[in-house]
């Protein structure tokens, strides 16, 4: 069942010790559900309630603790012991006189973990104001500082068995976009093609399947090209109009995003001649991601070629990605944007997506790639180009 | 574009002013998804980052601040006027060194709501403990209440254009149960019956599509049946082993659940037992959920007849459910458990879902249904019993 080796698990465990270390922090409580899956194994779409994996500088193995009956999950996906595995009680869940965090406190008490420096993922999804204020509260032996993207940053760059596993999921969002791009026609509705687009992803290859995707496939279309994260409706594709896809797939967690667009019909000028200069500074940007660059001199490179045509971009035009949960396929490391100075490494995965949004129309194209000696090599082979179709 | 008329977005804003009023509050800051929603209409897949609709006493409409490429997206969704739309600029995206929420906080001081008492929804999903320190440090002067699930509570009554979606998405959830339950045999992997179980979903019927659900398919198989949240992978389905789904339609976002169990093969004794017991207090459960009744009562009915067959169940057997994001399509305001004494109203909708989750074995049935003047009408006819299958 464990997607990798036991000790893959411990080493990802030890790395993020000797990072805790160095912050000074004695004990971390991971609520990220890809930090969770990345220490542990956990996998389940119980993120929707309070949970957490705490990992302790003198703890042999972290605590995974999660609703109770999510627990018996926990025992079925995780490397952990039983007794590293707690369930909180019911009458925890969606109460307003007691929450979760507070039993997850209760336990770490118990265990010696209430004192030190406690470190929070503050800005993580599912980390309440509520969860935070509850932790906070409920030791006030502890110092807390702020830890978020410890576990993010020690995740940045891949191991082979990640990165076997980021090539799988680069073969199922080559087939999702495949059916988007050869699906999309005059006429037929939206949910259509869509329902065609989750089958791909998700059926995947005679060898292996899919999993579900971090953010579900974009699709706007028509004026809602002006902005990225619109999804379909039962209405037709229309002639004259276009549609940007933003795809994943995701094998065992990891995924592989990409987008590109489609135009129906005769595309306006304006629309072709971005999409060229948007391709060859994604190539310049790819050419400029190698080891011991900077993110920002990878986005200055893309600039430098698609400024001089007058484009303008405000937003960063990538992230680091790798295994995710709903909401955010990016790890919230790294970004393609002017000050961020992330020094490259060979086994980082980014997503380079310089999506362009003006009013009333826009254009996106994306590379998904890992850094290599020789640059950002693309993880899949799929035709840049705006796609015309009729 | 709208889903609804203006006039039911300004009856729900007056709503909700009407609700904080009663708790002191003269500002309200909507942070989970399907609030921000039903206030605006404000649809996208960008929760992902920091967002917020704020509802003022003096106000005439409420204010949507979302990243400045999602304003776009706020501007085609939404009823508001331009200048009732905030987009803030990217560098405050995943910044160590800012966050969104501060500058939400100078839009709002600049609009004199920076004063009397702000309600946060403390406990809702993207609301993080970062965020809501935050806020509370940039508008020292102000209040601050924790007003979470207020907007959910005056979301609890449905209104028939409301039921009229919930409908739609009971016609989806069928359509996707019968996939999945046609589609599990002996052999077959698990990936390519949960294609065909989105495939469904999505594409609809002739007369209208469906919108990705709050919680992707549930399907615990074999040992995995012993809890609720676990998803599939590409192993095959093996006989004499049982399959829970657990899936949903949507419909604009109005979600309709249901789950059901496949047995392969001859199923053990405890599983038929268990089923049939299940099945018949479900119908106790919906038969005591009549206006006036409380949440309690309903559960209560359920436990008297499950009880003295030796059923135990410690978590709550349902909950109110309706417009949603993910990661969930729970409303968090109702559900049906001791202590909960939430007094029915007609055109409530709950999924009343007694799972139970044994060593190494379960069971799933559920009703989504309407409260009428007799009592729990489910929203869709689809066989309760274990489906038993070669």
């Amino acid at each position: 069942m464990l997607p990798f080796e036991k000790s893959e698990y411990l080493a990802r465990t030890e790395k993020t010790r000797q990072a805790m270390a160095k912050q000074g922090i004695d004990t971390l409580v991971a609520v990220d559900p890809a930090n969770m899956n990345y220490l542990t194994g956990y996998d389940g779409w119980s993120f929707y309630t309070p949970q957490a994996v705490v990992v302790g500088q003198g703890l042999a193995e972290p605590i995974c603790c999660t609703r109770a009956m999510d627990a018996a999950g926990a025992k079925l996906t995780t490397f952990l012991k039983a007794d590293s595995i707690i369930g909180f009680p019911d009458h925890y869940v969606q109460s307003t006189e007691r929450h979760p965090f507070d039993y997850l406190a209760e336990k770490m008490r118990e265990r010696g973990l209430d004192r030190g420096t406690i470190g929070l993922e503050m800005d993580a999804y599912y980390f309440s104001g509520r969860g935070a204020d509850a932790i906070r509260a409920a030791l006030p032996d502890a110092r807390f500082s702020d830890c978020d993207h410890l576990v993010n940053w020690v995740r940045i760059v891949k191991s082979e068995a990640e990165l076997a596993y980021i090539r799988e999921a680069a073969v199922l969002v080559t087939a999702a976009m495949r059916a988007g791009v050869e699906g999309i026609r005059t006429g037929r509705r939206q949910c259509d093609v869509v329902a065609e687009i989750y089958a791909a992803q998700i059926k995947g290859t005679p060898e292996f399947g899919g999993d579900y995707t971090a953010i579900c496939p974009l699709l706007p279309t028509g004026a809602g090209t002006s902005t990225p994260h619109l999804t379909w409706s039962d209405e037709p594709f229309r002639e004259g109009e276009a549609t940007i896809l933003e795809l994943a797939g995701s094998r065992r967690g990891y995924h592989c995003p990409m987008a590109r667009t489609v135009h129906l019909g005769q595309p306006p000028k304006r629309l072709i001649d971005t999409a060229a200069v948007v391709i060859d500074g994604l190539h310049a940007a790819l050419a400029a991601a190698r080891p011991g660059a900077t993110t920002e001199a990878v986005e200055a490179a893309w600039r430098q070629v698609t400024s001089k045509h007058g484009i303008r971009k405000e937003s960063r035009i990538g992230y680091s990605f790798g295994l995710a949960y709903p909401p955010d396929w990016g790890e919230h490391t790294a970004s393609l944007r002017p000050g961020d100075r992330t020094e490259l490494r060979p086994n980082m995965t980014l997503h380079c997506i310089p999506g362009i949004w003006e009013e009333g129309w826009g254009f996106e194209v994306s590379a998904a790639f890992v850094v290599t000696p020789s640059g950002g090599t693309p993880l899949y082979d799929f035709p840049e180009q705006l796609a015309i179709k009729a």
